[in-house]
């Protein structure tokens, strides 16, 4: 607690700025969000990246997405251990209490967790493999997807890898029996996205073609 | 994977909408982002919740701010166990590989995840107490804190556990040895904020006078 | 006037994508409609409600439908007491000046406005009762469909007086001078639907048959 | 009854290439959205005409948006009077029932109705004086407005008058004690828009400035 410190100046002023102009603006929806609760239609489950912000790319605004954000956008399998899973956590809350009808994952070009796991698995990076490594073990849910790709030649493994992140975590959320229970009523449909930052270009996993230009 | 349906047509116009414009008027800075890898200034661990987007509040562009956002922005205690831990992971690689100069800790009104916490330390929603709910046990994470606002006013003890949500992971935060030594070395602040959704107001958690505007 | 306030951020983000691409694609019908005037085939009359959208539902392109939407998609009948009468005005213009060939009347399922004229009807909901109620006064024009429905079980009788809201608009249609003619003339036929919003289903009301299947 | 038709061929056809695209792709949020129920954000006023689809202009998904369309976008003033009032029912449901936090009034180029107005109050058609014109009847409303224009420049006179039609119908929301009452809590903000069919262009009516675009 007392390691708090005061905020930076660059964002208060920023904060001063968004209150004084689009909070103003929109202040009755912001009240209403406050009272009446939310009802995002879909969760996105992307990564910390700080050049992939969901909310732009679908110009979402308040009260439209539930966002979950880790390294890498992946899901573990299910695992009711009685420990500590966020993801899992989120993944509940927002199919149990929530009721989303959509599952968007979310991939990216350029993923430093990606590639981690990618140098972690071809033996360049031993100290990704230490128990103490928390970003080893949490790639470590991606080990299965390294096997599909291993054999790719060497410029189009981290990318194929990238977008296997996202078919695992696909893979993995219909583990969850209240999610294969949602998407088999037809209530809930799972989504599975990869973004080129640099080209702005948009792809989604279609059965059968693979990942196409949206 | 046979499970990934074609994204929605309101997602599609809008994510070519968003290409059209941002994307078009920012396509060189895109470019230097994807070419040149993320220098983001500061990591924020803020709440899932669809109506707080800390890319609203602080203007976040592309390429600022590196995101977790989990239930209820909880961070655990160090337990490097060889287990995975999401949380942590996003820690590491922001302090270790990132090397960020802030993490800010954003907590929220109307919080789902403290209410449940909440009504699950007092009694009232026995079921998150079982082994199987994810949002039980990671809401563990946070029974400390409420042993601290218990005695107080009905109606102000969610809000004030809501904060404790903060303290807790600021807490929780400098018993990763990595933080701890960023923090002594003042090459790393860390930064306790929680933000009222209809009042549009932003509270920092000051060392001898608890939370106060900003 | 002086209320009037800015557009919030996300509807003119919204405006300027639409701007950037679907207009942009268009541009030359657009100019050609707004130079030569609509000519729509069509005359809609559907429920204000946000999850019935006739533009979805008939692909509706720019210039194909004159559409009208009020509460449960009401049509009241034939009354030239020279009084505001917005839905008569709007089916004089749309058969007088427009000459449409067609005139559909979309009725739909989860009908807030219908289950207030049920509750009203069956003693349940009395401040509907009210000479200041506007939902009341105007669901008074579905009364003569409650008789009809009023005996049968309990769970059909809101979707059975959902329908008779579009068969009450059709017969008040045929009271309009101008309706009456043109039908006669063979120059106008009238179309009584219903859609489920949860089934995507649409029914048709067809002599003889009651509402099948589209 | 007995004078509904089957739907015309090419709307059979729009609406099973809809069932079996859009509907299949976003079954799940039209389940929710049957289940749960609308909670749409805002409240859109716009004109019949078929050129000015909101749902297009602002990409407007099912379930965002509570549509009262009439002739030329006009809101009456206040008059509980016991008769029926479409336009004021509609009002009264999105405001009361639905809580939502906008009302958007969407005024447009080349509207047949205000053009109407404009000629029965220069003396130009005299039919629209009748006791039996509806359309006449229904834009008396905006008399008021012509008083303030039919000073300009014969050119400029109608678009003038068009842009009228929504303040006159921001004015006359603000006679309703729901709305006003909602305006003052600060839970409902009114928006005032013109849009150009021809140069796909919006204005808002800002204070102090009139028109300006977004």
């Amino acid at each position: 607690m007392h390691n708090a410190r005061p905020l930076p100046n660059y964002l208060v002023q920023r904060f001063h700025g968004w209150r004084a102009t689009t909070f103003a603006d929109n202040k009755s929806w912001y009240r209403r969000l406050s009272e009446s609760g939310q009802h995002p239609r879909a969760m996105v489950i992307s990564c910390c990246d700080s050049r992939v912000h969901v909310t732009s790319i679908f110009g979402a605004d308040e009260g439209e997405f539930f966002i979950h954000r880790n390294i890498a956008n992946l899901v573990p399998p299910y695992s009711p251990d009685g420990k500590q899973h966020g993801t899992s956590a989120a993944v509940e809350y927002a199919v149990t209490a929530l009721g989303v009808a959509h599952i968007v994952v979310l991939g990216h070009s350029n993923c430093g967790g990606v590639k981690g796991c990618h140098d972690m698995c071809s033996g360049k990076a031993p100290q990704l493999e230490e128990t103490s490594s928390f970003v080893g073990r949490w790639m470590d849910i991606l080990r299965p997807g390294y096997e599909r790709v291993k054999d790719l030649p060497e410029e189009e493994r981290v990318t194929a890898l990238e977008k296997e992140a996202v078919l695992v975590s696909i893979g993995n959320l219909m583990t969850f029996p209240f999610v294969r229970e949602a998407v088999e009523r037809e209530v809930l449909t799972l989504h599975a996205l990869w973004t080129h930052i640099g080209e702005g270009s948009l792809e989604q996993y279609t059965p059968g073609q693979g990942f196409v230009p949206v």
